[in-house]
């Protein structure tokens, strides 16, 4: 096995990041579904982005140094919706959505934790966008000329982001006289991350944290670098032990036909590429993603795994073979498509950003020994420092999360340190194997369900919606009730 | 009254430090007493400094970002003193001596708190230099050269300093594989400042931290800016109301003498200068630094403010009115000298340092406005900006402080997040009027003396301590015992 293949496998996929000719991959830390696995009846109307207001901060390039370039400033976006805030007199909340590593403008409309409960809490709904993504990229660049310049991308860090939101929200705070309202921080996925370590690093201003499906844990050595593709097999053999096997078998049968000879064009055929496969690893490397993907987002009512299953299992052995129920669970997933194993398409922000921030501090030692419906591609760390210097320059600091925020002994550290966050997650959710899934004191708390998939219960509701998703949203709006009940009756206590 | 005398006033003297040609003044934050205010009883022995190897650790320069320059590394020193160390199969502890505005090498004799703690505790002692002071000066270059490039001291923050001190206690934990052992961080002054903000920063770094005197409220406008000097005042009128309206009646004096011709020679002769004075101000800033000084260091057995004001009270009144009183409380403070009002020695790394950060980022915003035996002189932020800018071309960031590490609502915000900070003070230091004085919670404690002066409770011990700072100082030590078991019984819980 080369060692393009191993990375391949390893780190991995959602959009193929090509940075510097350099390939590298990693799955995707987004929330955000893709069309194609979304139920078309989740669409939400977007006139609810009539209801908010757009604003550019005057924000400092690098809080933490006093050089003269680090007085820099740049224009960073955030957006206002104050329809339902109960205003200064009452000391209503404040909802911040931390963004992350995608422009913010999706999270308007697909993150409905923030919207659908707006009212209850007569909240101001506060949405700021990640430094160098959408449209807060410093310098007046295009987040290209950000990315390639070895000097300007190097402050684009989660330490900067998150000394960002601390200076925004404190300015929001004081232009609308509202010193006094309790601030909860929403984020998901790497988003999740950010809003549980803006509660430990900000205690002043945010009272808590909805860390939605952030993998916290996966650094260092603190879990099995295997944990995310146990979980994609394991919600696969969950879904159907036969399609497992498939799934399993298939990869050997991949390589015995690739290296027939026209091996790559009998894959073509048999899987109806829309341009020919120069490979079997291409091949190889398109069903990882649609499995990955899959797993990840496995949402009801559709439940993207069990489609697959179900176009595998049901296939007619006799007709291909292995590949033969490979294939048709290739198209039960796509049933709207005329060919498949598209072309990557073109590097989104998400792709290239995510890339940067991997090879700078986001190092997650994601790969594959065993235990998996996969072939083994173990991560190797010397191999990913490599390759990040190839394409960066820049030598990945492994132990920087770690060192900064925390995450070893999590439950030792903080069941006497800290307080109100939730770590919500859903088990079918790969990232999950690296959430927080016990409760750690009495308000640093585990919230997750069975079912449910990544950052599921910060998505918009839905009509479909079952009962245990229902719930989960329910026990968080109840749990942050109750700190900010607690708050107001500290204030009160406080004041007298 | 001229705009640059409020400058000295308000903001104040130790060393008097002038950069780039601008004058620039700041209560010490030092907690080292010149000699000339210690009992001659109280040296310790200097063989203490024998049992502590040195190290230097390949340092980071910039954790914070991921530009090429932020990978340089430089030389930081710190060293360690294992004849008590328990070792790794106890985990027994490690404190820690977090540096300040200073070299490190001061603090090895005269900080006893860890010293003479370590037997009991088993405790393994190390102790940290601060980046940019003594030996840890980045870049190979001299403590001037490296404050002279403004690119270079850019890195010069105090973020930068509690990354730096997190990534050598990992260092020495995991070179001396005492993962488990509980680390007490221990700071005075600003680097109580320091270790109080590292426990709520590194939480899972340091268990613990002592701050002493720690005047972590004297930011933005959470106390009022004549704080300082109130406590400055009332320390004299305790000492004694005669001596008190004295030195209140002193100032106008000689202005009115400094304004007669040859105002200065007289003043000159009346105060045996070492040089001839060339104003009033001259002399004015010289008693200001005076009575600050004894006030701040105000230590048994000796009280300097009782010394000087038994000078002035017992002077002959007869003899040359109030500025007889005054010249004797002088010479009170000073028997051994022959003359008087010295020249500033030479500028300090401290004074410089302490520049640069006041500059920067601790913008404390001390003033007189009232209720002071002193002329008024207001702090006027816009002057010090101006000030600022002058000498460093930076216009310093005065909120900073507290959007990072808080202070605003303390009570409210620490009442329910954090743990294991001790804020020790003593009334009669001018800094405790900054410092937290109530317990916030079960664990955020304040322990405070009505008698005690600027750090004193972790300055090394003596034959003639009062029994108050005995029992403060057992007080803390009782205190840390109980953080270190509550941790053993965490740690075995958390093994089953």
């Amino acid at each position: 096995m080369t060692l393009s293949w191993l990375s391949l496998i390893v780190s991995f996929i959602l959009s193929t990041a090509s940075v510097s000719g350099q390939k590298l991959y990693a799955p995707a830390l987004s929330l955000h579904r893709e069309d194609v696995l979304r139920d078309p009846k989740h669409a939400v109307s977007v006139s609810i982005t009539n209801d908010f207001k757009t604003f550019f901060f005057n924000q400092t390039l690098d809080h933490f140094n006093y050089r003269p370039e680090s007085y820099t400033v740049f224009q960073q976006r955030y957006l206002i919706n104050s329809n339902y805030w109960g205003g200064t007199n009452s000391s209503a909340p404040i909802f911040v959505f931390l963004g992350a590593e995608s422009p913010i403008d999706g999270a308007l409309t697909r993150v409905g934790f923030l919207t659908e409960n707006a009212a209850q809490f007569e909240a101001l709904l506060v949405y700021i966008e990640h430094r160098y993504y959408g449209e807060s990229i410093p310098l007046g660049m295009s987040f290209e000329e950000a990315l390639n310049d070895a000097n300007i991308r190097g402050y684009f860090s989660s330490a900067q982001a998150l000394a960002d939101y601390a200076t925004i929200i404190m300015h929001v705070k004081e232009e609308r006289n509202a010193s006094k309202s309790p601030v909860i921080v929403v984020g998901g996925s790497y988003g999740g991350m950010l809003a549980s370590w803006f509660r430990l690093k900000y205690p002043h201003v945010a009272l808590g944290a909805l860390a939605s499906s952030a993998p916290v844990l996966y650094f260092d050595d603190i879990i099995p670098q295997d944990a995310y593709f146990s979980v994609v097999t394991r919600d696969f053999k969950d879904a159907s032990e036969t399609c497992y096997q498939t799934i399993a078998n298939s990869w050997s049968e991949i390589d015995r036909v690739a290296q027939e000879p026209n091996g790559s064009s009998i894959l073509s055929k048999m899987f109806k590429t829309c341009q020919p496969l120069e490979s079997g690893d291409e091949l190889k490397n398109y069903l990882i993603y649609l499995y990955v993907r899959a797993a990840q987002y496995n949402d009801p009512p559709r439940y993207p795994v069990t489609v697959i299953c179900n176009g595998i299992d049901e296939a007619s052995a006799t007709e291909d073979g292995i590949l033969g129920k490979i294939f048709a669970g290739v198209v039960a997933s796509n049933r709207s498509s005329t060919c498949y194993v598209n072309p990557p398409a073109n590097l989104s922000q998400t792709a290239l950003g995510w890339s940067w921030q991997r090879c700078s501090e986001m190092v997650m030692p994601i790969g594959i020994t065993n235990n998996s419906m996969f072939q083994p591609g173990p991560f190797i760390l010397s191999d990913f420092i490599d390759e990040c210097n190839a394409s960066f320059g820049v030598a990945p600091q492994p132990h920087w999360v770690t060192t900064y925020y925390g995450g070893h002994d999590i439950e030792l550290i903080l069941r006497r340190f800290g307080s109100n966050i939730i770590f919500s997650n859903g088990l079918q959710d790969p990232w999950s194997s690296a959430g927080v899934l016990k409760n750690i004191s009495e308000s640093v708390v585990a919230v997750y369900t069975e079912k449910g998939s990544h950052c599921l219960d910060i998505i918009s509701g839905n009509q479909t919606d079952p009962d245990w998703l229902i719930m989960q949203r329910k026990t968080e709006v109840g749990i942050i009730k109750g700190w900010i009940a607690q708050y107001y009756s500290d204030l009160l206590a406080f004041k007298q």
